[in-house]
């Protein structure tokens, strides 16, 4: 990350810098929240997290790269710090834990406003999709890619299958139906879709 | 359809009203995708389409009603005043004509502004999406559930499958690609979506 360049190697500057910047993402995460993405200003954000706004410009660029990092902290924390998808060699159990999880983030109120700030902003904004992109869809696809790939070269998914389109097929019903808000979003729905997408990926006989 | 009451028995009238009532409806449409649906207004309506706003009101409550319709109305045109999906007896050929239809419609410019404008609405606009539910979403949603609740009954899909959930399956990937831009969209990719649900929704061994 850009601002790992700007970080002094004294010990306590380092600590310093670390704490303003917790405090800058966790500002940026809450206020999107409460006033929305258009609405979001680098002095707000400064000013709820008590730094100036130079230390901000002076490592993110923008406010949406701001947000994008603050999402990809926040889940880090939620993970315990390994962002990697688990691993136990069991592919559908591993898919429901991970669903379930995601179930439960869409789900709770401080994360359902921002994300769905984000998302909406998006849609129509091409350089905010395209910083997404960068800082945070392809980081997190590639976790979930490295999944799959892994179970593919176990025999657990077809050979010929484009592990984009195994991505989609598991987490695109869920999301369309968070986003369009069409049902409820539970556990059970997060495991029939893991096992419906799953029964589609497998090898063919 | 509410207007309908409001359609005096004069033929002359009737036709006058159905004129009308195009215009309003293909004014709303392309003023959304140049204005967005926060500036969209029924004022702007009416003066697009050449009527008094009491026109409007006297037929619709709300802009957003407004362009339920017209999404309607224009799909209806599209697909020749028939919104059923085909049903020649073959579920994966039919989806696919399907869904090569919608990712036409996604890429069509002239749909995708309006589309988009109603999409990110209804994310923070619980109201606009409780309309939508019923006056779009919930239409097409049984049109879908009737052919898959078919193919269920000739044997082709797995008996205990969850309509709702297979919808979501089918459709689900391909419009969250088109939200999100994770993705090109096209008539490949509607096939591939089509297959890959399907393995996962036929009769199990």
């Amino acid at each position: 990350m850009s601002h790992a360049q700007a970080v002094e190697e004294h010990p306590d500057a380092t600590r310093r810098n670390e704490a303003s910047r917790r405090a800058i993402l966790t500002a940026a995460f809450d206020l999107v929240g409460e006033v929305g993405f258009t609405k979001l200003s680098i002095e707000a954000i400064a000013a709820r997290a008590g730094v100036g706004k130079q230390t901000i410009y002076r490592w993110w660029p923008s406010k949406g790269v701001v947000l994008f990092d603050a999402f990809l902290v926040l889940s880090e924390d939620r993970a315990s710090g390994d962002p990697a998808l688990p691993d136990t060699g069991d592919l559908e159990a591993d898919l429901k834990t991970v669903l379930r999880a995601t179930v439960d983030e869409l789900n709770d109120p401080r994360y359902e406003e921002p994300l769905r700030a984000l998302n909406t902003e998006m849609v129509h904004n091409p350089e905010l999709a395209a910083t997404y992109a960068e800082r945070l869809h392809e980081p997190m696809q590639e976790l979930k890619r490295d999944r799959l790939r892994r179970a593919q070269q176990a025999g657990q998914l077809d050979a010929d299958t484009d592990l984009d389109l195994a991505v989609e097929m598991l987490w695109g019903p869920l999301l369309n139906r968070w986003l369009q808000r069409t049902g409820p979003l539970t556990a059970e729905y997060a495991d029939r879709v893991v096992e419906t997408a799953l029964r589609g990926l497998r090898p063919r006989a």
